[in-house]
Parts: structure tokens; sequence; C-alpha cells
């Protein structure tokens, strides 16, 4: 029997009761007028990508939407355009062209451009229909699915945003054929990460299987955004507002954030710092006679194998614990931090001996 | 037996599971430092107040607040202040002062202050608690109540916000002597709106007792805050995302924001615009064959007798119209309406007769 394979969608939901929504994964769905016409009844769309994206896989999209009112906004790539500027911008061109509280807005690209037009969603009045077709690997396993949405401001990352869940993600993995190979490796950080909050055998497979996924091998990405994506759907369906255990999915992410601050998002992509902030929390974990010690050298070695950063030589650790202290993790004064027991289990904690952090900032850091 | 006057409290809940909350109504609550020791958990405040309350309030709720740290941000007074470029700059003011996830946005001022650092409060880190505190009629009955935030954009009134509820309202009575009688008519036309939607007896009580709440007599003040409070909660409670229901708050607004947004916020308070709106939509409601010609007079008679306007001299209807396409209640293309049936009885609908919309319009304006 033949099977058609460019049909072939894996559906995955997050379910969150009245705002449940449907993750499609698959090859060539950014192309797929059918999966449109089924799932998005909105007849005015707005397209937010980014000048890197938009000659790829805008004209695929548009095709793919005929027949609806479609306008877009094509935005600078990069960390450093997430600005309240520019969610501005994005407001402006739907309020100038008279946008209905019924039309939608479709986050064609990366983080930023699905943090920024998430936030233009949510806000434009108070909140329209946000599909996030997310291009790189990052968004695809992370940023795209969850609701966070949000922009940058010179104090620090995501300061400023809102919670709005998409109606609709779709992961097209044939996007990420022209992803470079520095982007892949940076959205690899969050998949280990999902492996070090809850999942042993998913750090286990990575271990395993990590030359296949770095030379793009479509099963082995297929199965890393299937897995991470149903862990953070389960997550954030038991905890959408951060309340409790999505806190989980911080870890790496306080050391991240402070490593991208100090260097104005400069230096770094945010999956980059990320993994820089994963070693950061094993070695922490180590110090603090929470994690073995050989376990954290995993973390560092795995990381390292995906040709991510395991240290910042730029940032002092003086620096580093400067822009922790702003992060929005700090609570009644005191910084929480995600932990690691053993790999495959973290948990927060603002209860860890403060040398144990200067220590591993020293180590890391200058 | 001596009843302590000055420590009476009224208390009403809004109920909306885990984000229920509630309503203090009685006078000389700004300065109950007993009552913030109660309710309020957030050790960082930042005020945000205009430059004609803060001098009357400011002092009294600070003290209040004291062994707390305390920021202010006063702005401007008035509708064209209501901006994003406001918004962002409580932001400003939280991320400079590294204010955490557990500080509160306190409002005071009336609903121009309560609305944008509602949206700041709703914004900063995702979300912050909301405390508002309404000085004005109109913030007392209506915009204080039900989460709704946001800033006005020159394309159009509210078209950038979010829904965010406040933690606690607390509605001083005792500010209301210190209110312009023009501020205190204007908070009238949306405690008419809510007898005219669904409470015919509070509408023929207004007939009756009018000059009393006009003289600002304090238990005719309490009255309708209480029951206005009430009839809102209950409404939001039902529905706190405008899905259905709620949307019959809107009675009058879709007229009236069309004349303030037809001149540039500038003529008209906003309870002004909404008192010619009511007026609109009772006379529409009679050209639809609707609502009896001698209840629409009634409508006219009460906001005429408020000293509220009920009609616009300086917009023409033409540009009424366009303006009103843009609003918010715009759906699929077609504009919908909140009608009456009878005093006491209101419904959404986009099934009228397009030559009742352009024949009322043309009645009350230019």
């Amino acid at each position: 029997m033949y099977r058609r394979r460019t049909h072939t969608v894996d559906i995955l939901n997050v379910s969150l009761a009245t705002r449940s929504y449907p993750i499609l994964v698959g090859a060539g769905l950014i192309g797929r007028a059918d999966l449109f016409r089924e799932r998005l009844a909105a007849r005015e769309v707005l397209i937010v990508s980014n000048t890197t994206v938009a000659p790829l896989y805008l004209p695929q999209l548009t095709a793919a939407l005929s027949g609806r009112r479609i306008l877009e906004v094509l935005l600078p790539d990069g960390e450093a355009h997430k600005t309240l500027a520019n969610m501005a911008r994005i407001l402006d061109v739907l309020i100038a062209n008279h946008f209905a509280r019924d039309c939608a807005v479709l986050a064609l690209g990366g983080g930023v451009v699905g943090d920024l037009a998430g936030f233009a969603a949510a806000s434009y009045q108070r909140g329209v229909t946000l599909v996030q077709l997310p291009t790189t690997l990052l968004a695809q396993v992370d940023s795209a699915v969850g609701g966070k949405t949000g922009v940058n401001h010179p104090g620090g990352k995501n300061l400023i945003g809102a919670f709005h869940q998409p109606a609709l993600v779709v992961s097209d993995t044939r996007a990420l054929a022209t992803l470079p190979a520095r982007e892949l490796r940076a959205g690899l950080s969050e998949v280990i990460k999902y492996g070090l909050i809850c999942d042993a055998p998913l750090f286990e497979w990575l271990e395993a299987h990590l030359d296949e996924v770095l030379a793009g091998d479509a099963a082995a990405l297929a199965h890393v955004i299937r897995r991470s994506c149903e862990i953070k759907a389960e997550i954030v369906g038991r905890d959408e507002r951060e309340q409790g255990e999505r806190a989980l999915l911080n870890l790496g992410h306080t050391f991240g954030h402070a490593l991208e601050s100090a260097t104005s998002y400069k230096e770094w992509l945010h999956g980059e710092a990320v993994g820089a902030g994963l070693v950061m929390a094993a070695a922490m974990s180590s110090a603090c006679g929470l994690l073995a010690a050989a376990d954290a050298e995993r973390v560092r070695a795995l990381i390292e194998r995906a040709g991510l950063p395991t240290r910042s030589a730029s940032v002092t650790a003086q620096a580093a614990l400067e822009h922790m202290r702003i992060d929005k993790k700090v609570l009644g004064g005191r910084l929480r931090l995600v932990l690691l027991r053993r790999i495959g289990e973290a948990f927060v904690t603002a209860d860890y001996p403060a040398p144990a952090l200067a220590r591993t900032l020293e180590a890391h850091c200058g």
C-alpha cells in the first residue's frame, strides 16, 4: 500500500480546558492549504516574520492562505529586535488596517518572531487568535508551545509580556533543513533541558544519537521535536501560569539570561546561553552536594559535544550575579534557582549556600 | 450601642475561580492601614496616580502602607495620556528599581490611571498583583472592576490591552467629595447603563433620586456604587473574557467611543460620551421597533437631567460611522451593537436595518 509521506502529520495536544490547542509536526506543513482551511477560521491574517525567514517560506505560506486578506510585517532578524517598539509596530499595522477582533496573527520564524507576534496578538483588542509557525529547532521544541510571549527591556530579558496561548502550532520539520548549524545546536540545549528535568531516557538517547541529530537526520529530529513538545505540553497543561511545576522549565535559564543580558543579547543566541546555563546549573547542583559529580560532567560533555558553550569568557562572575538578581525568579528578595537531584529530576529552591553560587559563577565566567 | 461609622466597610466579591477578589466600599478607606495589612502581602509597591489626585490622597495612602518599599509614578491627568508610551514609563520604573514578581502595582485615580497601571501590572513579568483604588465615580462603578486594562491608540480607544483582574479593589466614597461635579455626572452614565441593561428598578430609583446623587448625598452614592459593583461583578463572574453576556456592558459605548475617537478624546470625558451613546442606543432601539418611543424618551430625559450630553454638535454622522467601523465590536466585517428591548433588558445584535443606524446618527450628530 502506498503511503503518502508528504501528508504525514503528527498531532499532539496541549490540554488547557477552553484553550486547548493542537501542535502539528511534519514535513512541508507550511505550504499545506488543507491544514489551514481545516483549522484556521480567520479571514484576516497578519503574518509576522523576519527578513531571513520570509524569503524562504513566506511565499508558500501566503499561497496556502490564499482567499484571505493577508498583511505582512517583516522585522530585522535577531534578539536585539525583540523590543516594545517593534511590538508597537505590529499593533500599528493591525490598527491602520482596521483588523477586527476575529483576525489572526501568524508568527513565521524563530523565538523572537514568536514572542513579539505573540505579545502583539495578546494585546491587540485584549487578545486575538495567534498561530505559531516555528522555523527554528528552538522555537519548535520550546518557545512556540506554552503561551509565553513578550519582549526584552534594556534592564532584562522578557521582562514585559503576557501569557497568551496559540490556537494552533504548525511545526514544519522541513524548515530545519535551511537552518544554520549554529541555530540547530542552540535549539538542542532546550531538548537536553527536557531530559535533565524529567526524562533521563531522553538524555541518554541524546548521548547515543547526538551525531544523527546534528547531521540533520529527519527521523532523529522528528523524535526530538515530538518528545520535547509532549513534555512541555504536559507541564504547561498542569501549570499554565508558572505557579509551580512550570518553573522547572527555567533550568539553566536564570544563569543563561544573566549571560545574555550582561552581553546585551549580542554575543550568544538564546540557546547558546542556555547551554552554558545548564552546565552551570549542573555544576551548582553538584557543588551543593545534590548531583553526582560524574553526572554534572555528563551534562558538560553533552553540551560540549553539541557545540554549545559551557562557560562565558566575556562576562565576569560579578556581572553575572548582578544580572541574576534582576531575574524574574527573584521572590521575596531571594534568588530562586532550578537545581538537579539527578539527571531526570529537577526542583526549584531558594535554599542553597551562597558561596556555592559564587564558586559556580567564578568557575564558569570571566 | 455605638457604631464606629468610620470603620464601616461593605465587602462585595467578584467570583472568578482562582482569581476571585473583594471590592471594599466605604468612607475613608484609602488611609486604613489595617485593611492593607490584612489584604496586601506585597512588600514592594508602586503607586501610579496623576498630578490632580496625588496631592489629595497620596499622603494618606503612603502612610497606610508604611513599612513597605514604595515607589510613585505620577502621570498628567486626562484620557490623552492613556498611551503605550506612558505604560512603558511605568514599566521602566519597575525595571529600574528591580521590582520582583511578588510586587504590587496600586492604581490611585480614575479610569485612565486604572487602565494604564492595570496594563503595566498585566505586562510586567507577564503579570503582577494589581490593586485598584478608584477615586472617581466612574472608576468606582465601572472601570476598576472586571479586569479590563489597556491604552488608547491614535487609531482608536482601548485598542491595546489585557484582561488582568485586580487582587483587591478599594473604593473610598470620601474621595467623591473632592470630585468635580462634571466628573460625578460622567460616572452616572455608567450607573444609568446598568439600569438599562438589566435592572429596571435601579433605573427607576435613579429617576426618583437623581437629585440626591447629584448633590453628593453619601447614602445615595453608596447605594449607587454598591448596586453597580454587584451587577458588574455578576456579569464579569459569568463571562470574564467577553465571549457573550459581558458585551452587554458595552451599551452606548460603540456610539460613545466613536464620538470620543472622532474628537481625539479632547472634547468629552468618557462618561459624557457614553451618556450621548446611551441616548443614541435607545433611539436606535426605538427606530428598530424594539423599544417603546416613550422609554427612549425616558432615557434621553434622565441623561439630560444628569447634565450629560444627549447628542454631539461637533462630530458629523459620517465621521461617527467611520469611527464606529474600527470599533472592537466589528466581527466578520459587520458592526455589532447593544440594543434595548425594554428598560432593563439589552441584547447584542448585528441584525438591524442599516438605515436605522444612519438615521440615528444623523439625528444625534453634527
